[in-house]
């Protein structure tokens, strides 16, 4: 079987890496050229033109360069060809990384003691150990497991909500929405790490984080959103940090990105702002993964990590 | 054997909680009483005043409530007696969380994304993965190993330094003096988690800074010290600061605690400060373990971790 050809169709990426890495072993044709272009198998996309994929009468494979794929359904015409996710060490571990950083900074009171800076303050607060605090992962897939088992190697409680139960050793674990009230309220810092779909748009909203549990000597529970910025209400947020629902976030991302500059998540006390970067696709890591795919698919390999179209991750 | 009784002999912490521990299973004498007191086996001090411990004629033993000793040392009366370090899992899961926090931070740019916050800027910096980056720790006792375990876990090519070598898997280890600037040219963060001993007295000073790995992307090196102020010289680490031999610091211990208000490391904009936090002697967890100590002792078993006198940790 002939080397079949990309159609490279990334925005919000800058497409150039991409284009070079990819096309040490294939030919790549940018978007927008290659509509309807016969020689085209695959397609590698972030945020892809609405139709074009329809237009390419011999496309085999969707390769999504990031870890969600929510911005491949939102094609009205998109194809019934497989999609594949992408599952890298690279992108697991730069995760993990963010939500252990966050996690910590949270529990270890860094905004506070970032506030006492530039006052001279040398006062400690009281610190509970790691084991007196709970840490509920929503989204138990590879990122989640991965971001769990550090956590729990630092000591921390640690709960999972997944859509349909997945244990894990040492988690508690909840699923489904008969599982969500119990697992936020036996949750002190939620880590959101849901694929975007129709049933978990706009899941962080006011009546969920109402939810958290409240304890005495913990200070109030606590949001970080690195998952989907659709996942989350942001003016849920801001209304529960003003009343003290929320004692801070760390958030990821919005549900417009940029964050607008109206935005009051900017200036808010007790936000930590991140610009969409907690585990940037790097594809110098990434595209040798997908031509591999690539090889073994035209050695009559079946695909792996295959997006379920109707779960819609 | 009669339970002896606790001369308990704490500067700078409040003895009420250690007192109402302790004395739940044993008499409990508060320092300044008790001197000469024959009855007193057990001394439990943080910077005890001096020559009251040379005052007990029947002491056995010295109990450090922290996880230093050089403060007992101080002492020029101090007893020719067995001294024991407090040992305990509350202790390293604090300090294991402050440095991997800490190590984090700078890795992630937690400095950069702050000043970028008030700004409203959305700019991702290059981010590179932890398996790019070492950190080397210094001191590779119960502490260093704990937080060389986790920093492996999250991909960090991880160092370790210490008087005399101590293997640990997946760590490259360095010992003795000829041993520091091959562990320091091959180290992009620096954790310094050495006991206080007239040998490590000012060892992080700007030549050992200067020794630091220097490289493209990384964008310079960085000093975190969770052990004791005295290992550093302050002045050093600020110029070292100012001329950019150092990209950042995060300083949990001072030369002269707590941080003196004249002292620049406050204001400066490269460093992060805590009032000497990174792991609390919590009485609540640590008192038990000495009176479980006690009674093993008085049932004839030998004294666990004890201190060398002669390395002087």
């Amino acid at each position: 079987m002939e080397k079949g050809r990309i159609l490279l169709a990334v925005t919000g990426f800058h497409p150039q890496r991409w284009r070079d890495l990819l096309s040490a072993e294939r030919e790549v044709v940018l978007e927008p050229d290659g509509a309807s272009d016969p020689s085209i198998t695959y397609a590698v996309v972030w945020k892809q033109k609405p139709n074009i994929l329809a237009s390419l009468p011999n496309l085999r494979a969707i390769f999504s360069i990031g870890a969600g794929v929510d911005h491949i359904f939102a094609d009205p015409g998109l194809p019934d060809v497989p999609i594949v996710k992408i599952v890298a060490d690279n992108l697991t571990q730069y995760m993990t990384e963010y939500v252990v950083w966050r996690v910590l900074d949270h529990h270890r009171q860094g905004l506070l003691y970032r506030s006492q800076q530039p006052k001279k303050i040398w006062h400690e607060p009281q610190q509970r150990p790691a084991t007196d605090i709970s840490v509920g992962i929503m989204g138990l897939g590879n990122l989640g497991r991965a971001a769990a088992s550090v956590l729990l190697s630092l000591g921390f409680a640690v709960n999972g909500w997944s859509r349909s139960e997945r244990p894990m050793k040492g988690v508690a674990t909840y699923s489904g929405e008969a599982g969500l009230i119990p697992f936020l309220k036996a949750t002190d810092i939620l880590v959101v790490l849901l694929p975007l779909t129709p049933d978990t748009h706009g899941i962080i909203n006011y009546g969920v984080l109402k939810e958290l549990r409240k304890r005495n000597g913990i200070g109030g529970s606590v949001l970080i959103n690195a998952g989907r910025g659709r996942l989350q209400k942001d003016a849920d947020i801001v209304r529960a940090l003003d009343d003290g629902t929320l004692k801070e976030a760390s958030l990821d991302v919005f549900e417009v990105e940029p964050l607008p500059k109206t935005s009051p998540l900017w200036g808010h006390p007790k936000v930590f702002v991140t610009p969409h970067a907690a585990a940037t696709s790097d594809p110098v890591h990434l595209a040798p993964i997908m031509l591999r795919q690539m090889d073994a698919f035209e050695r009559g390999e079946k695909l792996a990590n295959l997006v379920d179209r109707k779960a819609g991750y």
